[in-house]
């Protein structure tokens, strides 16, 4: 037991050490008063993230349809183009690099993130790919999801302090027939319910689990830990499509984590309906996004 | 490389074995034309959860105080308390449960996940404990928080099917003093910072990244992997002291989401004043949720 006596006791299950502070009980007590009356009162919930500098920023897509020994991920490039379209449409300077190595997308990240960001928005990074265990596969190796953010962190990047860092990952695991999972997704009655035939249809299972690396911190999976993830050979994956789709309609107008709620939706309501494999039959996959962000983040048109 | 034949490939990077399927074409571009007119059309973003069911549901709270051979997490039962009144404020059933061990969570979770939710808006569950690697502590060991969500997924737990499953997270590993991490949060320049004394405050360090379990389900972390997370001995945990905050000022009023954000916002304005321990000076914890929720969310007065 770490006990070092009256209130003063740092926790330290299971490898912590004691310690003591130094105690200001007067400064102390008027930071709670102000927290709760003043600041409270200030915390204005319709609060947005400032998005009306010069430039809205910089949008990464990492476009990995070649891997080393590994057929291609086919489809990956109707999700690039239609996600560039998407993201031009909301003033992003999209960047599209494909089929590059681990060392090259880390000299991108690296450089994008010493760049100043200073009369941008936000900043928005794309990984269409395969993935293992929380992390990406570039062409040759893999990179694991932390590092990718950490680039992009206060101490790393200071012109985006303060401000959204967004990660899209459309990056699975190759089919797990042996390792049963069970998908379940959305209400199985509703009647909205979309069979896919799947002849053109290619079937990851999710694996991913990284959440956000810090404040203003939003990452967007396509599918979670355990489900299927589907991508049409012709058409792109369910999630950029859908994505796309709904950024089409509401990108200017919903704010983004109401928007994803609508991809979670619209990817719920898709079913595998006639792939000969059984066990994928009126599979779903489900999408996930994980937030730290602290205010409302909208796209507006920086035109109007 | 898995090649197959002209556009019928099953992805199986790096595990998958080929696979054919078979076609229903003209079916297919039906379901193709109905996704893209009427069903988008039909995509209500401000359609809402069902929240007029005769209960608004059942509120676990596991609250761990005492760990065999460990301290205690002082502060807990103020969480705990708190956490009680505003969850009952919103209409919830809250069923506290304190020190339990695991076979005991196991049992109570079992016990719910077999109730039926027919008449009920949705379910909610709350841990106040340590954690380690995506476990959290009952008195004697520990439970993957995996298998703690999959009680209430669709095959388990029917009469949650489509309705929303919410667990919150208080519960971080101790102190990891050898293991720096760097903590950066917010807007640093945000002049509402607020210094905290640390003479009555714990520090945990996070460590979950477990992703919601599938459609519907929503999970609310105190904090993320590798920052700190502090608990007050006399008033409990930030997060859930801010949590209860907003909750009270916005929990009828505001979409769930929404609420979380201005916790994520909150919480990130906290800062560590005056530990003696100077690594701890100035720091943060910056809160998550990660979100498979399809609709919006509102707790809304089932009195009015």
């Amino acid at each position: 037991m770490n006990s070092f006596g009256g209130k003063t006791k740092l926790d330290s299950k299971p490898s912590g050490k004691p310690e003591t502070y130094s105690a200001e009980r007067h400064l102390h007590r008027s930071i709670r008063l102000r927290r709760k009356g003043f600041v409270l009162e200030r915390m204005d919930p319709a609060e947005e993230y400032e998005m009306n500098h010069k430039r809205r920023g910089l949008a990464l897509i990492f476009n990995q349809e070649l891997f080393e020994g590994q057929a291609p991920r086919r489809g990956t490039n109707v999700d690039r183009d239609k996600l560039k379209e998407r993201l031009e449409d909301l003033n992003f300077e999209v960047r599209p690099n494909n089929n590059l190595t681990k060392e090259e997308v880390i000299c991108e990240l690296k450089t994008a993130s010493e760049t100043s960001h200073e009369d941008a928005d936000c900043f928005l990074c794309v990984f269409l790919s395969h993935g293992e265990k929380d992390h990406i596969y570039a062409k040759d190796d893999k990179i694991p999801i932390q590092d990718i953010m950490a680039f992009f962190k206060g101490d790393k990047c200071k012109s985006l302090v303060g401000k959204p860092k967004i990660f899209i990952i459309q990056a699975c695991r190759g089919d797990q027939v042996d390792n049963p999972v069970t998908p379940m997704c959305g209400d199985d009655s509703d009647d909205d319910t979309l069979g896919e035939n799947a002849e053109d249809t290619e079937v990851d299972t999710g694996i991913f689990s990284t959440l956000p690396a810090g404040a203003d911190f939003l990452v967007c999976y396509s599918v979670a830990e355990g489900y299927f993830s589907f991508r049409d050979l012709e058409n792109g994956s369910w999630y950029i499509q859908d994505l796309c789709e709904i950024l089409r309609h509401h990108g200017e107008t919903l704010e983004f984590t109401e928007l994803l709620t609508l991809v979670n939706r619209r990817v719920c309501r898709r079913s595998v309906g006639n792939m000969s494999r059984i066990i994928y039959r009126g599979k779903k996959q489900p999408p996930c996004f994980a937030s730290m962000l602290t205010k409302k983040l909208y796209f507006r048109s920086k035109n109007k």
